[in-house]
């Protein structure tokens, strides 16, 4: 038998607690996967005085790096503080003092992963982060590695569980967004500030990796346009439900002319389709490769012991050495790989418009005429009496156009005498498909 | 650049040729992913003659299997030809003389795969087989790799194309299995003699391997129960139907105090769960880990490009070194891991009869009195009256009870005299529910 690995583990929150539970719990099985036997020889916490109930003796945490860092018997860290300082720093430290690195710091890959790739190539080591995406799906696995024969032609994904929990449970309960919102911080299922999650920064951090990964280039996250969930209520959700739909917060990258668009937003997905079957805190992801057509993942996004199984995973391909191999020996995490420039590359969709109109005559005129103006037509469209005068839902369906065309349509539309109030605009994802792969005989 | 790495092709049918086409149409990608480029230096076929449209020279292709296992510049062999011989001493050949193996042939794998394993091993080579099961669905690398970490509790799945191809057909035309048997043989959906496909054989190959990789076990695949879709007709579809539940035929390992239950059958799958969702040659597959929780994965099956996906995938994974690290250093496919006895272990559920009666007083009473007997009960019931005095179905949906107790009952039913002809049983899969992960902070 090989001597055991060392790990050291760099923070002791839900994540930290799940992997040290499961190294523990299950070292049995993860001995016969990795080939030898994984041990947890210390851990670092912020503060030291929270108790833990932990299978790990307390002289073995400290609160300092370096107890993990300057110790040579640690070959590998598992990083699993959020944010993106101490995190980097932390990585930097760590690598440079001879550690492969784990982690699940989706923001800290997205910020700085350049930066800490290149760092690692240079000095020998690895970073691995399958939990850095999609949590317990093996999403980084499959795009990295099982779907390297394939050229990329769209990423689609429900990459937040938290907005996912709360947009499934707002339609299931028929509540408020913010009502929602408080039950799921009680519940512990939202943070207790939930902003990178709902407004579509936290799905942009895993967007930008994934497609790092599928399409070879760096996407600054930044760059990728996002629209979060808070303006989602009962109207919209129930207007899309007539219509045959449910509002899911979409991230999405298709390559359309040879560029990438990319974006993140709330969507209409059409009720049986697998993104809209997804429900609380699972996440799906969909893949279409030129030869192996559409792939379609499903499973917890987050939680305490879906992402430790992520992170054990990545700690055995660390320990046997595929992920020095991933790392060392192929481009796709070349530091150099050329920036993507996404702004302005639109992918043409339907989209759900909803307009508060004046409930008075020549009103349907005037909107449809600002939208044909800018070649937005009009699919479908639902439009109620209010009985009192006062302004009503104007519902509308276009057909394909481009996302600009409508947003500069409804920039004149807001300007209208007869619209009382912001419109809401989501794009209707429907073109759930089976994409045939490619090349046959 | 290193040196370009060459690879022998073994066999140039469908998935042999979509393989060629892959290496040389997406070279440049599968550089990149490589860290080298891989070239087809040589292949092997069954008949020089047959005229071949692809991208490789005449004098490259021979039809003995030593222009290639006695070629020392080849490293890499792929071995692409379906049954038991010549594959088997094809593969032995290949390894003895210092070949790495990938292979797409399942019944190979799954019997003679602790034989081969067992020989790699000792030679110091490496055999990889993910697109031996569920074609470009990347299953084997998410058990035996990203799911290292967990105890697999079950795994469920549609493995077969062909089957699923011909069931979801009946569903959506009403035709009857022989009329859409015979289409789909003349659209080369199903092979000329598809006996493997729809007997539940080739299910019950790539479950053996799926069952060995997740429950570190050998299953020998023949003492997999197994039943087949040919005696489904379109009486048990519009019953199924009427119920909430359409036909699939269904592969299932799950551990029952500590053993492991396995059967390959036709099932009656809920509508709107992502089994019944699976149409036409899509395979998917769901998997319960006991930290992950449930992911399921869903994709074409079979197919020339979507099975050159994961073949070129597992070559990329040679060229590099991980498939090696995978088979040496890991205990995960051992020849020596205990086979595994399944005979006699059973996993409750419920059960769809459909049981041909006398429409005459008393039968209903004989009938659930046998049932009864052997501690099965009855949760639903539809029989309609004949008109003619002639036999009718009686449809049963049973409560949860062990397969062998209604197989018992059914063995006495049949020798009753109010029954006419004989009995079909299906188990009933409607556990689909969030599998939560175990541990929780």
């Amino acid at each position: 038998m090989n001597e055991p690995v060392r790990v050291g583990v760099v923070g002791l929150g839900t994540v930290g607690s799940g992997v040290v539970r499961l190294l523990v719990g299950s070292a049995d099985h993860i001995t016969r996967h990795a080939g030898r036997s994984i041990v947890v020889e210390k851990a670092v916490v912020r503060d030291l005085g929270k108790p833990r109930n932990l299978p790990l003796a307390e002289d073995r945490i400290s609160a300092d790096i370096r107890t993990i860092s300057r110790d040579e018997s640690i070959t590998v860290a598992a990083l699993l503080v959020g944010g993106l300082e101490p995190a980097r720093s932390m990585a930097i430290d760590l690598l440079e003092h001879g550690k492969d690195v784990v982690t699940a710091n989706k923001a800290l890959i997205a910020e700085h992963g350049p930066e800490l790739f290149d760092l690692a190539r240079r000095l020998g080591r690895s970073i691995a982060f399958e939990a850095a995406a999609a949590g317990g799906i093996p999403i980084v696995a499959a795009i990295g590695q099982c779907l390297a024969a394939n050229q990329i032609e769209s990423i689609r994904g429900i990459l937040n569980g938290t907005s996912n929990f709360i947009l499934s449970k707002m339609e299931e309960e028929g509540a408020d967004y913010a009502a929602v919102l408080r039950a799921a911080q009680e519940a512990g299922y939202a943070e207790a500030d939930p902003a990178m999650d709902v407004d579509g920064t936290d799905a942009a951090h895993k967007l930008a990796i994934l497609s790092h990964l599928a399409f070879g280039v760096w996407v600054p996250w930044a760059d990728i346009p996002r629209t979060g969930i808070e303006q989602i209520d009962q109207g919209l959700m129930a207007y899309a439900a007539k219509l045959g739909y449910r509002i899911r917060l979409v991230a999405t990258a298709a390559r359309v002319d040879g560029r990438l668009a990319m974006r993140v937003s709330p969507a209409l997905v059409k009720v049986g389709t697998p993104l809209a079957e997804t429900r609380g805190a699972y996440n799906a992801v969909s893949i279409v490769g030129d030869a192996v057509g559409r792939l379609f993942f499903h499973g917890l996004g987050a939680g305490q012991m879906p992402t430790a199984s992520a992170v054990v995973a990545d700690i055995i391909d660390t320990v046997v050495g595929r992920a020095a191999i991933t790392f060392q020996a192929t481009g796709i995490l070349d530091a150099e790989s050329p920036a993507a420039r996404i702004a302005g590359v639109e992918m043409p969709q339907r989209h759900f418009l909803r307009i508060p109109v004046l409930d008075r005559p020549g009103v349907m005129a005037e909107i449809s005429g600002i939208l044909g103006r800018h070649g937005v037509s009009i699919a479908s469209l639902i439009q109620h009496e209010s009985g009192t005068g006062g302004p009503v839902p104007l519902v509308i369906m276009t057909h394909h156009c481009p996302p600009s065309a409508v947003e500069k349509a409804l920039a004149e539309i807001g300007r209208s005498a007869v619209v009382r109030g912001g419109c809401d605009c989501l794009p209707v994802l429907d073109d759930w498909r089976p994409a045939e792969p490619r090349q046959e005989a």
